[in-house]
């Protein structure tokens, strides 16, 4: 499949190795690609992009509109605050009738450590997107988790763990629950439709909270439940 | 231990029934000792809380005051929109030095299902407890939880999922670590201070959303971390 993924950092670089280690076509979406080749940081760290893209050959580099007219799925892997100027610089045109695959945050570092978040409770930011965006079929997923974890989830716990959607589209979600099993998700719970966003956008907090008293960002949740009866 | 539950709801009666059982010395916090000992439903639901105290004889029903005066630790299992004026009937000088176990969730449910939030975020309603009452050592726990799975947890999964803590006082979070262990919780995780409330707070929604998905409040999350090497 063809896929843009918006953004080039932690998440938006992991993801898009992973869908091109899977076999897909896969094109990241920046704002200059000129500056984005030449960004070099001497500890190798996120501000690596340059040699990122040296390691990775076989995935393309484009502008947002660029990337978004060769996807047909966009990952928003942007951080939350810029993501609605991104898909908009991204053109809704290009957005139209595309699974958008929304991995964003609402979080507001503003305050420092734990951010807080800028829209939640009686609305998300999955609904600003899908309003801004009303030909797209948003796909919330993934935003529960570390990179690591959303594209190998096996490394924990040998996957037994739960990743959360919410979308409107019942086929939307179908393609996009295809792309989490790839990735070695065995547990993907459909909340309902984009509304339910909120749900997994206010576990941020928690989530927060966890890593500062776990040290890391490599763990997740299980939802325990009663089994099917195997009568 | 001398217990004060305050609250005659689901919460109230089934943590005061499970406290009675482990051999607690339980006294049950209500507006109206009267009215309460009268309530009636045909139907055996929670409005039946007459029948209630008949069937649990060694549990005290007292006024809020009463009942904090005589608790030794003081639950507070009633509904969030009510908590503050509870405890605040119950008498700050009483709560003084106390642990105040807080089970409470500011839920609003004026717009219907599911509820929203009347605190969130930047604040949560641990943080207004401890605040109205500064004396008293509150512990935010259990608040993620179906009533029947905070007292009985092994009921799910042998007890394999996560109870959370939040709290300024290291003593009490011990007294409260061990009234959970002793219901039977064998992964309780202590947050950190109060203000950790806001984590499991806004926990909510997303748990509001999973008994929509799963059709049943039993249910829990376990945080699937890894595990200690045992080098």
């Amino acid at each position: 499949m063809r896929i843009a993924v918006m953004g080039t950092g932690t998440v938006g670089r992991t993801i898009a190795a992973r869908l091109d280690e899977l076999g897909h076509d896969v094109t990241v979406g920046t704002r200059d690609v000129v500056a984005a080749r030449a960004r070099r940081s001497p500890d190798g760290s996120g501000g690596d992009f340059g040699r990122w893209t040296e390691e990775h050959p076989a995935i393309g580099l484009a502008t947002f509109p660029e990337a978004a007219e060769l996807g047909e799925v966009v990952v928003n892997a942007t951080s939350g605050e810029v993501s609605l100027a991104v898909l908009a610089a991204a053109g809704t045109s290009r957005l139209a009738g595309k699974v958008l695959l929304d991995i964003s945050n609402p979080l507001d570092f503003s305050a420092g450590f734990p951010p807080t978040l800028f829209v939640a409770d009686i609305d998300s930011l999955g609904e600003q997107i899908q309003r801004a965006f009303p030909e797209a079929k948003v796909v919330k997923t993934l935003n529960t988790l570390a990179a690591e974890l959303m594209v190998r989830p096996g490394q924990l716990d040998e996957g037994d763990h739960t990743v959360f959607m919410s979308g409107n589209d019942a086929d939307a979600k179908a393609l996009v629950r295809d792309l989490l099993v790839s990735m070695g998700h065995t547990d993907v719970i459909d909340l309902g439709d984009i509304s339910t966003s909120r749900g997994t956008e206010m576990f941020l907090p928690l989530w927060l909270r966890l890593m500062s008293f776990l040290g890391t960002g490599l763990f997740n949740v299980k939802v325990v439940r009663e089994r099917p009866s195997t009568d």
